[in-house]
């Protein structure tokens, strides 16, 4: 018995070292979702009591910004740490199509391959939209498995679709031949997009429950509310804002189910759940494009509207509830993976982001670092500190040559959120600082090669 | 002994009936505060961290409205329980001035006359703006005590003030000579404003330790954050939102100062707390106008952002903490007071408003009925369920005629709450219905005397 009790003892003191799990990571990552949809982020119209109980109980972020004011761009920066610009996933067109040859370059190291050099069990489930051709793969980019569709949802159209199908509110189910794939193969085409987010949940909760004892990471992006607009019938006609608000709350319902799952396993404590957007609101939807609140424009324009997105971090235990002011983006998650992974900066690569942790853990300040605000290979706005610097202006979808600002605008993003005071003549200075940090931030850029076909 | 005891056994159970006492009601009434300029309704830039913690801990209302686009109308409705063209405090001008004869009249019966027959202490802390001569000032209309301005602080500006003061982020301290008035004598001339929050508050938490004992109704109408925009030195300079953010965040200060005295006093579960504004945000002040979030327009206008307001019921352990989207509105906060005191209506007076405590206190949906967007003595504007109607709009200042809409603009406010999509067309019934709706109404208005000269 003695001995059963020292070796139980040797165990526990060990067991920092050996025994103790590297904290789990989950990214939970919405598609068009936008700043102002959120009942934490003053939505009047949809209800998100999952999401406001995870800011509750987390850190939820006034200023994070998605890497890219649309998608593909986006989730090439998040899962690689780098804007855009740096992997070619930015030009030549804005986004990946379904008959697109580009996709992420198999050189590029993402956040599943660092993740999984350090033992991680690795899972995407959801939109991929990082090409669709060998090297480009969900599981030649570092994930042991994947389900999901490999683009948006409103590719693929079928041929003799009504014109405004897309933006319905009650789309048809089978307008669109997008298949649904697991692991590479697929599975079913058309998928059934009115169960995707149940299906994308129940594969989450599952996961959750095999990879425990491990360490893992799932980045788990969601379909929606992407258009077309589908819900499952548990959730379709729940909410006052029509459509998109039963896909927002049937993505708010995912997320608690996800957290319920931690906790249920245990590991709640363990694991940093990050929710954000890949970009903001689709406004040219009208009703099935959703609102950035307060904040001016949405998707595919650099105004705040299209690019400032929800940001709630969550680790019971390890975060301290509250709201944080700091600027942080899509960017810094690698870092901060890499962090609580004790996994080393790849090599000879360069990265935009920083490790969040002090600000998550200790609520340290970050650092004050310029913002660049990407339009394809071109940077339209750069903000510092609360000082934002709008080079060329254009309306996310509509205004088919941009406005281009000599002296650039200028707004104070404190004073004026919603950008509608351009304050350039009195802030000379302020424009030349930016200026400086636009200019050394384009001398480190080596573009990668165009992959937007 | 035995004596003792039964007779104190006597007393506790009659306690019901002689010993509980009414439940006491705080309103907190802010001065052009726009539906985004809170933390819990989303704002980035103003943190509000014990409105925060009130809408947390009660019930927090998305579709909250004043009862008018400007101020003197807005005060007259909440006190009166009536829309303001009953009491005439509408028209011929928009508010009140620093020289106007008129007021609310005696012969209205206000919330504080009522509460005070039913044997409450009562008092007026703040801006009162419902008249300076006999008959309608604050003592005379129900009031025990009263400190604060008799109107706004922008009001009495001084000779050569130079133009723009008012609206300047560092307005002269001597710029106004509004006086600061107790229990109807003039005690400061002019009022310090940047100590008006913080003495408003020094008064509010005083009375409320002095008739802790009793039932009592506090009437607390903040000066602020009505520009010229003052804070106190603990405050000034504070906010990431200039000096707008610092004026709401030493309300917020306030409001937190003011529950901690009812806990203090033990008497947080026997007092009704509800916070609200006037109306939606001076938008043409700029950087001193606060925001109304995701919603149109701001004060002065029949847009959402003109009326719609931050409205959160607070009062633990009757209230259930949460979020509701049922439409209530500043008049039903006399019919509410009534309840809790156990008062009837007042005889042959119409009131416009509802009894609230079913919905506060057992979640009860509200019976559906229709509100009226009143400018002056017109409506321009009525909302039944999701849908409003616009018959005219005009921006709250700078356009000098209303636009006419036959048929009229219609809205869907749960799935369009930023009014950008007029589906007139194809709703022509609900429009039928809203008209039918207004003209019910008007057949029972009768307009009262003139106030506003």
């Amino acid at each position: 018995m003695k001995q059963i009790i020292s070796i139980l003892l040797l165990f526990a003191l060990m067991s920092p070292v050996f025994g103790a799990t590297k904290p789990n990571i989950i990214i939970i990552f919405t598609d068009d979702l936008g700043y102002g949809d959120l009942g934490c982020y003053g939505s009047p119209v949809i209800r998100t009591p999952n999401l406001d109980r995870m800011a509750a109980e987390g850190l939820r972020f006034t200023d994070f910004y998605s890497a890219s004011e649309v998608c593909t761009p986006s989730r090439a920066a998040l899962l690689t740490g780098r804007y855009p610009i740096r992997s070619g996933m930015c030009s030549p067109k804005r986004v990946l199509f379904g008959n697109s040859k580009g996709g992420l370059p198999p050189s590029e190291i993402t956040m599943a391959e660092a993740l999984k050099a350090k033992g991680y069990a690795t899972a995407h489930i959801g939109k991929w939209h990082l090409g669709i051709y060998e090297g480009s793969r969900p599981m030649e980019q570092g994930f042991d498995h994947s389900f999901g569709l490999p683009y948006s949802n409103d590719m693929d159209a079928r041929p003799g679709l009504p014109k405004g199908a897309t933006g319905s509110p009650n789309p048809p189910h089978d307008g669109w031949n997008v298949p649904l794939l697991r692991d590479g193969k697929v599975v079913e085409q058309p998928a059934d997009q009115t169960t995707l987010t149940r299906r994308y949940t129940e594969e989450a909760v599952k996961f959750i429950a095999e990879k425990k004892r491990g360490s893992f990471f799932l980045y788990f992006a969601h379909t929606f509310p992407h258009v077309p607009m589908f819900a499952s019938p548990a959730f379709k006609g729940r909410s006052r804002a029509g459509i998109y608000g039963d896909a927002v709350e049937e993505i708010d319902w995912s997320v608690g189910q996800v957290l319920d799952a931690l906790k249920k396993n245990r590991i709640e404590k363990n694991t940093l759940v990050f929710f954000t957007s890949d970009n903001g609101p689709w406004l040219i939807m009208g009703d099935q494009g959703g609102s950035a609140g307060l904040l001016r424009e949405g998707k595919g324009s650099t105004w705040e509207g299209g690019m400032r997105v929800p940001g709630i971090a969550w680790m019971p235990g390890r975060i301290k509830p509250g709201v944080t002011t700091q600027l942080a983006h899509a960017m810094d998650l690698f870092p901060t993976a890499l962090a609580l992974a004790g996994a080393p900066a790849p090599k000879g690569v360069v990265l935009d982001g920083i490790d969040l942790t002090p600000l998550l853990f200790a609520a340290k300040p970050l650092p004050q670092r310029p913002f660049f605000y990407y339009r394809g290979e071109a940077i339209f706005a750069c903000r510092l500190g609360e000082w934002k610097a709008h080079f060329k202006t254009q309306t996310g979808y509509g205004q088919p040559k941009p406005d281009i600002h000599e002296p650039p605008l200028l707004f104070h993003l404190g004073r004026d959120p919603s950008e509608k005071r351009n304050v350039a003549a009195e802030h000379a200075d302020v424009i030349t600082q930016i200026q400086e940090a636009v200019k050394t931030h384009q001398a480190g850029v080596v573009p990668g090669a165009p992959q937007l076909d």
